[in-house]
C-alpha cells in the first residue's frame, strides 16, 4: 500500500502507449472483442466438464440502498383474471432501469467512457446523442462475449474474506494470484478480479461507494491489463479502486483505460462469490465464460447475467 | 390443413395426460428445467466445434409498429461533459419495457399464465400478487438454460420463405422435419421451431397478430411435446398459432399447456433466421443453446439474447 | 403533549361516528367534495382581491433523498435539432413518477386507503385492481377542488419556526389558531394545516419519516375535523403525525379517517412558507384555493400545483 | 380556404415583427405571461358568478391510439393489505410520461421549440441538455397562469360539428368569431380557439395527425395574434394547422411564432367541448381561467388539467 501512486499526467503520458485505436481498422468498433476467436469459443467450450453453471450475476436491485439510490422500478402490469387482451389468466410485469451505477450486474459499451471528446477508436463524444450511441452502443456486442473466462481471487490471495472499501489492487497482486491459482490470464482471456465486496455486503449491507470507497484495481494495472490482451475486464465492484485519488476527468482511471484507450469491455457489480466456491473447489480457475447482452440499438449498457460453466 | 381441430373439451381433457405436476416434488418450482442433467450440458457443449455464436434475440423494439404497440422507453441520462456525479465525460441510458408482448425476444417465466386459479405444479395463482410472482418466478432460471439446441424448420420443410400468419404446424410437421433434419428432439432438449415470421416482417414489415394472426403449433402438438421431454420451447412466434380457435381462456393453449402443464418454458419473439442459414450451411440442426435470464426476482419475464454456439 | 392520548380501540370506535357513509347516495364517490357548493365557489372566487396567486407545490423531487428514496425520473428525450419527427428544432422530456410518498406533492384520491377490506362509502377494496381503482379514482376531482382556503399556522401559534418531527397537533390548537388568525373553519373548506417542515427541511435537508418522524394532526382531532366539514385536508407533511404510535393497520389513522370514514381528500406535502407569509402580511388566513388534479382515470393520486389566490 | 398562403420566407421575414425579444429584459424568461397583471387575474376572479368549474382537459391517455402513438404508462403499485411499508390497507400507483405528443391535454413551456438555434429571448438552444432545461423551462410559470379565458369557438361560427383535419383557421375567422361571440380578445388574455377535434374523435376514434392532418391557425394568424398581446394560446388541437404546407423547420410555424418569438405559451391537446355548451349556454365566451403546470424544474412540459370557472 506504500507504493508510489501514478501521478495523473503519468497517467495522461501512458494513454497512448494502452491504446488499441486502429489495431482493427478506422471503423472498428468491436475493441478488445477483436482479440476472442473461433478457435478460443471452441476451446473456451471443452473446458465444461461437470457441465454446472454459475450465475455471475447479482439480483436485479429494486430496493433503494445506500450503494442503489435510484434502483430498478419492477411493477406488474395485471395477474388473475382480469387484464389479459385476450381474456386469459396469468401474470405480466414490467421494468425501468438505469444500468449504470454501483448495484445492478451489467456491461458498459465502448461508448459509456470519454476521454477528451472521444471514445474508443477516436470516434467522437457527438457520436452520441439524445437518439443514443451511433457508435459504440452495446448491440456491437449482440453475439455475446464468450470465451475463456479467468478469475483471480485476490481476497483469497491476502488470506482476508474481503478487500475493504478503498483497497486497492496492483499488478504484483494479479500476478501473485495468477502464481497461486496456477493460471494464466491471455490474449483474448476475460478476465475477472474478485473483490470480495458481495461477501462484505451480505454481512453489512450497502455502503455509499462515493463517501465510503471500494476496492479495485490500481491505475498501474494498465499496462499489465494491456499486455495480457485481455476483452473483457469484470469485478464485484466496478473495477476501479475508489477513490481513485485523482480528479480532472481521471476519477475512474480504470474505466478511461480499458473502456475509451484499450476497447476492454467492463463487467461491473457482477458477484462472484459462488464462482470463488467453485474454483476454489474443482482446483481451476479457469472456465467457459459466457455474457449475452440484450440488443438494445444505441444503448450504453446492458443488464446481463454472465454464465460460467465447468 | 384440413386436418380435425380439437375440441375444447378434448383441450382440456390433455391436461391432465401432460402434466408434470408432482413429478419433482410437490415445492418444485424448476419444472422442466429438470430435465436438462449436467451430462446434457456438457454434451451440449461438446456440440461447440466451429466457435461460432449465433445471436437468437430481434433488437429491444423501441418503435411503436403494428404488432407492437407499447413499445420499450430507451431514453438517454446523460453524454459528454455534463451529468456525471464524478465530472467525467460519457454516456448513460436508461430503459423501461414491458418484456411479454409480440415483438421482444423474451422468456416467460413459468407463472406467466394460469389455468383456473393455478400455475404450474398447483401452486395457487394468488401467489402472483402487486409484489410479483412468489412462485415460479423468472429468477428461479437464473443459472441460466443452457442445453441442446435443436431447430426445426417448417417453412424449408414446406418449401416456403415462410409461413403465413394463421399458418398451423401439427405433429406430423414436426416429425417430418426431424426427418429431413436428421436430428431427434430428446430429453431435455430446447426445442426452436421456425416459421419465418422475422423474414417476413423484414419483407412486408410488422403485422397486428390480433387482427392478421401468427403461424405457430396447433394445440395438438402438446403430447408430441410432452412425450419428447423438452425443457424449452422457443418461436420466432410465440408458439402458439393464431388465432388458436379457442376461447373461454383456451385462445393460446401451447401457452397454457407448456407453461402451466408440463412446466416447460417458453422463448417468444426470437430472430431464428441467421440460425437457420447456420443450421443448412452446416448441415447441422443441433447446437449448445445458451439463455441467461436477468436475474429479476419476482419477475414474469425476461428479456433476452439467446444464443446459438456452433 | 402530556394529553391522554386515544386507545386503538378507541378509534375503531369513533369511526362510525365521523362516517359519511351513505349520507350523498350509496353511489356516491365524490365525499366530501359533495360539500363545496356552487355558491362556495363564487363566494371563495371573490375573496380574490389583489389578484396575486401563491404557489402551494413543492418541486417535483427528481434526487433521491432521506425523504424521497424513490424520486421521480425526469430525462429528456430530445433536443436541438435532432430527433423530431418533423424535423423541427426544439426539446421535450419525460417523466415517471409515483405520486405517493414523502415528497411531492400529491392529492390522494379516496380510494388510497382501505380500512377491514372497504373504502369510503363502502365499496370493496376489490374495486381496486391491476387496472387500476375503479371506484373513487383521482378522476372523480376532474373539475378540480376550488374553494375557500383557510391556512392554520401552527408555529406561528407556538411562536416557533417549525414543529419539530414528532410533535402532535390538538384539537384545541385548531382551535386556538382559529382564534388567533380570526378565522372559522366551516362547511366546504379547505382546511391547510402548516408544521413548518418546509422550512425545516431548507434549513437541515430531508430526514426519513420513517425513523425521525413527522409533526401533523393527532387522531383526536378527527371530530373536530368531521364537525367543521371540511372538503379536504392539506398539509405541508402528510396530515398524520409520525409516528403515531398506532399499529395493526391504525398507522396513519388521520389518512384512514379521512379518506376512508369522512370522504375528505387529502393534500400532502405542499410547501406552505410562502403562503404563511401572505397570510401574515395581509393579516388573512382564507383565500380562494384551486386544485386541479391530472385526469388519470383510475389513478390512486395526482401530482398537483394548488394555487392560493389573493 | 383559397386565400394566398405565405411563403417560407414570407413567414422568416415576419418573425422579427412578432418577437417578443428583449422587451422584458435581456434575462426575463416569462415571456408573455408578463402580460397578465394583478389587477386583470382580480378582475378574471371577478368573471366567476355561478361557481361552477369546467375542466379543459381530456384523460390521460394509457392507451395506444392513431394519434397517440407513445401512450402513458400507469400501474399499480399495490392495493389491499400487502406491500405498504407500515403495514396499512391501501392502493398506490405510478405513471411514467412524455406529455408533448398529440393526445395529452399539456403545457407546452417556451423551451419546448428553437429557431436557429436560439429560443424565446435569444437564450441558445444549448441551454437545454441531458440535464433539462437551463432556461425557460416549465417551473418558470409555477404560480400558475391564471386571467381571463377567451373562448372563440370557430365549428360554431361555421356552422359545423367540427373542422375537419387539414381544416385551416383565418385572421378573419377569429375576428368573426369574436363578433359573434360579442366579445374581444385582449393584452393579457388566455385564448382558446375550438376546432372540435374531440367531438370528431368522440364520433370517429383517433387518427394520425401525420397522415391525416388537423385542424388549426394558418400562420398567417400570427400578426393578429401578436397584435392582441395574448399570454397563452390554448387548442384542442395543437394551434398549427397541419399540414402547415411549410417545411425546413418550419413545419409548426404557430409553434415557432408563439413559443420562441413571441414567448406566448401554448396549451395543447384541450378539450374544450363542455366548455363551448357552458359559454353557448350562459352566452358569454370569457371566463377566468387558471393552469397550474406541474413544478417539475427544467421541465419542457407539463401534463394539466386546465378549469374554467363561471
Amino acid at each position: 500500500m506504500a507504493r508510489k501512486r501514478m501521478t495523473e499526467d503519468e497517467i495522461i503520458a501512458m494513454f497512448p502507449r494502452i491504446s488499441n485505436w486502429g489495431r482493427w481498422g478506422a471503423e472498428d468498433q468491436r475493441g478488445a472483442l477483436n482479440l476472442i476467436t473461433a478457435t478460443q469459443r471452441a476451446a473456451a467450450a471443452r473446458l465444461v466438464q461437470a457441465g454446472e453453471p454459475v450465475s455471475l450475476s447479482r439480483p436485479v436491485a429494486t430496493e433503494p440502498a445506500a450503494d442503489n439510490p435510484r434502483p430498478t422500478t419492477h411493477l406488474m402490469i395485471r395477474s388473475g383474471r382480469l387484464g389479459h387482451p385476450l381474456g386469459i389468466q396469468g401474470s405480466a410485469d414490467y421494468f425501468a432501469t438505469a444500468p449504470h451505477g454501483f448495484s445492478e450486474t451489467h456491461l458498459d459499451a465502448l461508448c459509456h467512457y470519454f476521454w477528451d471528446d472521444k471514445m474508443y477508436n477516436g470516434f467522437l463524444s457527438a457520436e452520441v446523442n439524445f437518439q443514443g450511441a451511433h457508435r459504440c452502443g452495446v448491440e456491437v456486442a449482440r453475439e455475446g462475449i464468450i470465451g475463456r473466462g479467468v478469475l483471480l481471487d485476490i481476497p483469497k490471495l491476502r488470506g482476508v474474506d474481503w478487500l475493504e472499501p478503498g483497497d486497492a489492487i496492483f499488478p504484483d497482486d494479479l500476478q501473485a494470484a495468477e502464481h497461486e491459482h496456477r493460471v494464466k490470464v491471455g490474449e483474448g482471456d476475460i478476465l475477472l478480479v474478485r473483490t470480495g465486496r458481495v461477501r462484505r455486503r451480505h454481512r453489512h449491507g450497502g455502503w455509499s461507494v462515493f463517501t465510503e470507497g471500494l476496492a479495485g484495481l490500481d491505475v498501474s494495472c494498465m499496462p499489465w491489463i494491456f499486455e495480457r490482451r485481455i476483452a473483457l475486464l469484470g469485478s464485484d465492484g466496478v473495477s476501479d479502486v475508489m477513490p481513485s485519488g485523482y480528479g480532472h476527468g481521471l476519477n475512474l482511471p480504470v474505466h478511461t483505460s480499458t473502456l475509451v484507450w484499450m476497447g476492454v469491455y467492463l463487467l461491473d457489480n457482477a458477484d462472484f462469490e459462488a464462482l470463488a466456491e467453485q474454483c476454489a473447489r474443482v482446483g481451476r480457475y479457469e472456465f467457459m465464460f459466457i455474457l449475452a447482452p440484450l440488443v438494445l440499438e444505441h444503448g450504453t449498457a446492458s443488464l446481463v447475467n454472465p454464465i460460467a460453466m465447468f
